[in-house]
C-alpha cells in the first residue's frame, strides 16, 4: 500500500523564486531521506510552458492544472503575479476545487491573497508577506492578520510570512505531519536553523524597524 | 555608464534547487530593490536545454556557458549533479577560464567541489556541504577545511556551506559590494534572518550530532 503524500506546488508567471524554490527543497529532499516514502511532489500550472518567475528564472511545470484535479497538500506560492492569478477564473477556481478535498494548503508570503481570493481565509488568523498585510485585509476582511509569527497553523489551512519562512512553515509542516526528528534530520542536510513551535510563538516586532529581526 | 556587474549562476543537472534559488533570490531581488542598478543576472549551463534540477525541477538556462566567457561575479552551486561536472571538461574548462578575469568566484554546498576541481582552492581555507568534507579534502589536499562556519572569504573566492548557507553568502557578498544597508534591506524584504560576518565567525559546533544547530 502507498500512503505517499501527493503534493501540488502551484507556479505562476512571476512568482517569487524561493516561495516555490524553498518548499519545493523541503518536501523534495525530505522524501529522498526517507527512502522515498513520504511524498510525491509535482510543479503545476495552467499549461506546461515554461512558467518565468521574478526575475527571469524559467522553469517548466511538471502538469497542467486540469490534469492533476485532487492532491493531499496544495502549495500556493507568492509573488508580484499573484495579482494577475486573482482574476483568472481557471487558476482561482482550481484552488477552490482542490482545496475541498485536500488535507492541508500551504500558502508562501503573498500566496495568503489567493487563499483569501478564493474564500479560504474568512473567519480566520492568518499571515503574508509584510508589505500586503493590507491587500490581505481587503480581499478578506473577516481574516485576522497575524504580524509577528512566520506562519500560522489553522489545522487544514497553514499561511506562512515572506519568503523565507516558507522554508520554516515547511519543516514545520513535516514535523507535524510525520515528527520532529524527520523534520529535524531534513533541516540539518539543508543546514537550516530548525524553528519549533515554540520559537514560531514568541517571535515578535517582525517589522519594527528599529529593532533586529526578531525571529533570530 | 553601466557598473552593473554581470553575474554567471552556473546550472547543470541534478543541481540543488536551493543552492541556486537562494542566490537567485537575493542578488535578483537586490538589483529589484535598487533601482536595478547593481546586478545583471544570468543563468548558464552547457546548453540551454533544460536543466533537470535535483527531485525533477526543469529550469530553461539563459544562455550557454560559451556565450558567457566572462562574468564579474560566478556562482557554483552544488548537488549530486558535481560528481558528473567533475568529469565534463566542457565545464570545468568553463570554471578555469571565466575565474582568470572574475572578482569574485563564490561557490555554495558541495560547488566547492568544482573549484577545488578545477584547482582554485589551493592551500587556501574553505568549507562545503558536511556530508563532503572528504571528498574536498581529496579533491584538493591543501586547502584547509573550516567546518565550524557558514562561509569562508578568502577575498576572490568564496566559498560557503551546505543549502541555506548560499543564502547568508549571498547576503554577505551584498554587504561586502554594496554596504550593510543594502544587504539588509534585501533581507528584510525576504524575511531572512541577517547574519553579520561578526555572526558567521562565532558558529561552531555546526555538526556536532549532539547540540542544536549553533548558528541560530
Amino acid at each position: 500500500m502507498n500512503n505517499k503524500k501527493t503534493i501540488a506546488l502551484l507556479l505562476f508567471d512571476d512568482v517569487e523564486v524561493m516561495d516555490f524554490a524553498g518548499p519545493f527543497e523541503v518536501f523534495s529532499v525530505t522524501n529522498e531521506l526517507n527512502q522515498d516514502y513520504l511524498f510525491t511532489l509535482r510543479t503545476v500550472a495552467v499549461t506546461t510552458d515554461p512558467v518565468i518567475a521574478r526575475n527571469g528564472l524559467s522553469v517548466n511545470p511538471d502538469v497542467q492544472l486540469d490534469a492533476m484535479p485532487q492532491a493531499d497538500i496544495i502549495i500556493i506560492p507568492g509573488g508580484d503575479g499573484t495579482r494577475a492569478v486573482l482574476s483568472q477564473p481557471v487558476v482561482m477556481n482550481w484552488i477552490k476545487q482542490v482545496s475541498t478535498h485536500a488535507e492541508h494548503i500551504l500558502s508562501v508570503c503573498s500566496g495568503a491573497l489567493l487563499l483569501a481570493g478564493a474564500g479560504l481565509l474568512n473567519d480566520m488568523p492568518a499571515t503574508t508577506h509584510h508589505e500586503v498585510f493590507d491587500t490581505l485585509a481587503e480581499l478578506s476582511p473577516s481574516t485576522r492578520l497575524i504580524r509577528d509569527q512566520r506562519f500560522v497553523d489553522n489545522g487544514k489551512i497553514v499561511t506562512s510570512a515572506g519568503i523565507s519562512a516558507g522554508i520554516d512553515m515547511s519543516l514545520y509542516m513535516v514535523a507535524r505531519l510525520y515528527g520532529h526528528d524527520i523534520a529535524q534530520k531534513t533541516a540539518r542536510y539543508m543546514e537550516y536553523p530548525y524553528f519549533t513551535e515554540t520559537d514560531n510563538s514568541q517571535n515578535e516586532d517582525r517589522f519594527n524597524d528599529n529593532s533586529p529581526l526578531a525571529f533570530m
